[in-house]
């Protein structure tokens, strides 16, 4: 069999299939913490299912989050010469220097908040290709950004959120939504970070002519190399990595939903331990999320990426976490139960 | 002129009618900075709009969260002799008690996130009266509570996330509001801390029974007076008083909505210094708010009140101004601006 028989995607195609299902008995011994807290069963919401959703992919019946890390993934996008952003593709290293020196808004939510903060870097000096002349990636760099976006877990954070950096790269993401879901780049393309209405119009197009150029990929991998970027390649692989450490994800915006969009193409239930903190005011990222069947935590018209929106849900995780660790029961205050 | 001639709410009426405008300077100040920062024009969103909606109210073009505050109302009420609670009147008092050792939900929120936590007592052992039978309060004993209300405002907050306490209070605040916007008990009555069907059914009963005694109330303050309770009016006279000490408001759900519906009667600009930071899961609060032309920052899913949703706006808030405060600008960070 010569190597170019075999699957490039192979290993990762074997751990999506193979997910563990977290632990049930976790989340039955939170619930009945929870029942014991001085207030009326149910009433804090989202934040006792947030407590439920950390306890099952921590495997913890007392979760924790002494790791919380924000994962921000950069890269570089040739589709950027169609004319698609409103920023120059410079951007894209410039911010990475702001977010280590702590100037960006991820940076000073992780700084507030005590989350962790790790920047990827893949090779922003190569660009992708041009995928309206071109592949984005072959197979073989594909499968090996997939891998390398599993190094995220290395520090074993106790929640990941998974967020990007990549001028060009709102593009990118519509281009890879459209080839998994159907639709052409006038549902999918969106202003990124502001496009005037001819840079629009340069999406729209840069985005039908590598769907007309690529329309034969069927597979989420092919479609995920040919149409993609090495920042979606890495999350997802971060997300499948997070599943298989015992670590809840919180996704970000439009570009990330995009990864779990391949994710979801391969196996829905590949994402039953991802949480999507926020709607982007991206008009495509609500599309994306309502075909998946997923709803976001957060809607505070936000469209910055970076994994801000994460961080809010995870600030918010953090908060809810800290209620259930700490709040007295109704037996410990000496507060009345309910009337029979 | 006898002492029944005179309007016991006349003050209150005055400072309604000549509330501050805030400082447009300051917005425009803030927003100049903001088109500095190192971020896509608009990509924080409401975020952005925090910043400045804190600016305005303040007065201030560098806005401050020195002294953010969760002010509490506590009150009891007359009407739970009506089976409108699935909780026994005595857990108001024991829950004030949990709010100051640390064991509430509150408490914990506040203690995570560095905000001062206070609780107003009012008159716990003197419930106002059964609204289905008699006026909850006279006129002046409602004066007086607005009045002891702006005292929330003495310690000179920066920021004040008003919220309560009080078993048998969404009954009220469904008849308040129903009194004020139209509508009977069964468009009001919401399950609160959690009755079963029957319990639902004596509280629609109550409200219509309320309605029907107090069919003449017009005056919002008479409303106020006679199917209100007491922390209702208390939150209406701090909300007023925070108006005219430069110190922005966050609303907490449906009955501290209420106490802003008695104002907005009155005068619907009595609001504008005031923002709802979470939209209650008890279906009434959202009729409110969309009556009002109003809508929340958050949807949580929460009903637990005792300033929790807005108490989690307000962690919103401080991270919406430690970025606005921190981020690097474009030139700063030597990060290349928007292409022309």
């Amino acid at each position: 069999m010569s190597y170019a028989d075999t699957d490039p995607f192979a290993d990762f195609r074997a751990l999506i299939a193979g997910m563990p299902q977290g632990s049930v008995e976790a989340v039955e011994t939170v619930r009945a913490r929870d029942s014991e807290l001085t207030k009326p069963a149910g009433s804090l919401g989202k934040l006792e299912e947030l407590v439920r959703f950390l306890a099952r992919w921590q495997e913890r019946a007392e979760p924790r989050l002494d790791n919380p890390m924000v994962a921000i993934f950069a890269a570089n996008h040739g589709v950027v010469r169609q004319g698609v952003s409103a920023y120059p593709a410079e951007v894209t290293k410039q911010m990475v220097a702001n977010f280590t020196h702590g100037g960006a808004a991820i940076s000073q939510i992780c700084a507030l908040h005590d989350i962790n903060l790790r920047v990827f870097e893949l090779a922003l000096d190569l660009p992708t290709g041009d995928i309206t002349q071109e592949a984005a990636m072959d197979a073989r760099t594909a499968s090996a950004t997939l891998a390398y976006g599993m190094e995220a877990v290395a520090g074993r954070p106790d929640l990941l959120a998974i967020g990007e950096m990549g001028i060009g790269n709102t593009t990118i993401a519509a281009a890879v939504c459209a080839a998994l879901f159907g639709g052409g780049g006038s549902e999918w393309a969106g202003r990124g970070t502001g496009v005037d209405d001819a840079g629009l119009n340069r999406k729209i197009a840069a985005i039908d002519k590598a769907l007309a150029l690529h329309h034969d990929a069927r597979d989420p991998f092919d479609i995920l190399a040919r149409l993609g970027g090495r920042e979606i390649a890495a999350m997802a692989g971060a997300i499948v990595a997070a599943r298989h450490n015992k670590c809840p994800v919180i996704v970000d915006g439009f570009v990330a939903t995009a990864a779990t969009a391949v994710l979801h193409a391969a196996n829905p239930a590949a994402l039953d331990h991802c949480l999507f903190g926020h709607r982007s005011a991206e008009s495509a990222h609500g599309k994306a999320l309502a075909i998946m069947g997923k709803s976001a935590l957060l809607d505070l018209g936000m469209r910055l990426g970076e994994g801000t929106g994460a961080a809010l849900a995870a600030v918010i995780a953090k908060t809810a976490l800290h209620l259930h660790r700490n709040m007295a029961t109704f037996a410990e205050a000496a507060v009345a139960g309910k009337l029979k």
